[in-house]
């Protein structure tokens, strides 16, 4: 996989990817990036990128010449156009599903405005994917596009050893994760619970179970509803509902 | 306000910390903060945070020590304790409502774990709140802590100047905001809306208030569930609907 990042702040990202999970993805040769600072392709003397908004308001919007000329430049070699995702609050809620529909890409390629909104014409003319991480506000889309690199790029294959993988990951079964204890057994007074200790595989799976029922439950019951509950995992349910 | 990062890879965030606004806002002593590697508080000889899971499975588990060695020493000449977040799938949604709480506190610290889950010793008896900045699976909590950093910071006086400022900000207002365009009025033939070269300003607002409510009806139909809507809003939001 490739993927470029068009941002004003490359200085702001570069940390990320030369870090953890994707240094070594980078290492494995499972992806390659490129960060592209489109104020190098505004086509004005003092390589402004952004101007005062039609219609009057506070804030300033980005233009769209430097943002359509920089995708040009960096897509013109390449037989196939990529995924132009617009990271945005208006966006496409980011989920799971999503993340793992972008890792079958080859290409990836993130637009990442900052203080300002765009020019409805780069939504409406060359981006293909419009996402937003989550309903609050940031200061720009750099931090969205290192959020959904991370997602996309541990979901390669062979990126993440046995180590790092966790198979049943919150989301990726539909319901949040039950509680993980390591040593000490006792740290400070606070126990892990016998039945870890027990060495009895079918008891520790059920109260595994039943845990990320009763957590699923107790914090986020709207993903419950989402969800096709087996025979066992519904009365377990209906035990915790008392 | 003074933010405390505790984190396995404190390289992997000092670019965000240094760049843009929140690089402005240290500028200006809105705020400060601290990286704390925890791995220095392990006090076992190899320095090793994490450990098998009790009970089996894959991935590993942050141990408990390392992590409450660390928050005591840094908060240890504290008169009061901070909010310590803990970032992780299983938390509370975060939004912009929480965003808005947290930038009423004087500080704040975050404990991002990396690949492994986290020991629940350090869930029940250590944080005062546990955030997820979505429903999609990072590596780290370090993406997450910045991203609720970002946005906490940019919220604080005097932080953001006016030409970053938008009152209309998505989330802020419930709804998503309406298009802008900016300079020029004709981009290799896309052109900006008649209305907005009209220098009508009440026109203007009318065609952005139907922008905003259209858009928010197209992409995001929830939140306006859960909005009160003016008489007026309603109005454009039947017409819209028809």
């Amino acid at each position: 996989m490739h993927i470029d990042v068009l941002t004003l702040f490359p200085e702001m990202i570069s940390g990320v990817f030369n870090s953890s999970i994707l240094k070594k993805a980078q290492d494995k040769n499972k992806f390659s990036y490129n960060l592209v600072n489109f104020r190098e392709y505004a086509d004005n003397k003092h390589k402004k990128v952004d101007d005062y908004p039609y219609g009057g308001g506070a804030g300033m919007v980005l233009t769209p010449q430097p943002v359509f000329d920089a995708v040009e430049a960096v897509t013109k070699d390449k037989a196939k156009k990529p995924r132009i995702i617009l990271m945005c609050p208006q966006g496409e809620p980011y989920n799971q599903k999503k993340a793992e529909e972008l890792a079958q890409e080859e290409h990836l390629m993130f637009i990442c405005g900052h203080y300002e909104g765009y020019d409805e014409r780069i939504r409406e003319n060359l981006v293909t994917d419009e996402i937003s991480i989550g309903d609050y506000v940031l200061t720009g889309g750099e931090l969205g596009a290192m959020v959904v690199i991370d997602s996309v790029v541990r979901l390669l294959p062979d990126v993440l050893g046995n180590k790092e993988s966790a198979p049943e990951d919150s989301f990726s079964s539909g319901l949040l994760e039950h509680p993980h204890y390591t040593r000490p057994a006792d740290f400070r007074g606070m126990k892990v619970p016998d039945v870890l200790l027990s060495g009895d595989h079918a008891k520790i799976e059920a109260w595994r179970k039943r845990e990320s029922l009763k957590r699923t439950y107790e914090r986020r019951r709207e993903l419950l509803d989402q969800q096709t509950l087996l025979e066992d995992e519904q009365e377990i349910l209906n035990q915790i509902k008392k």
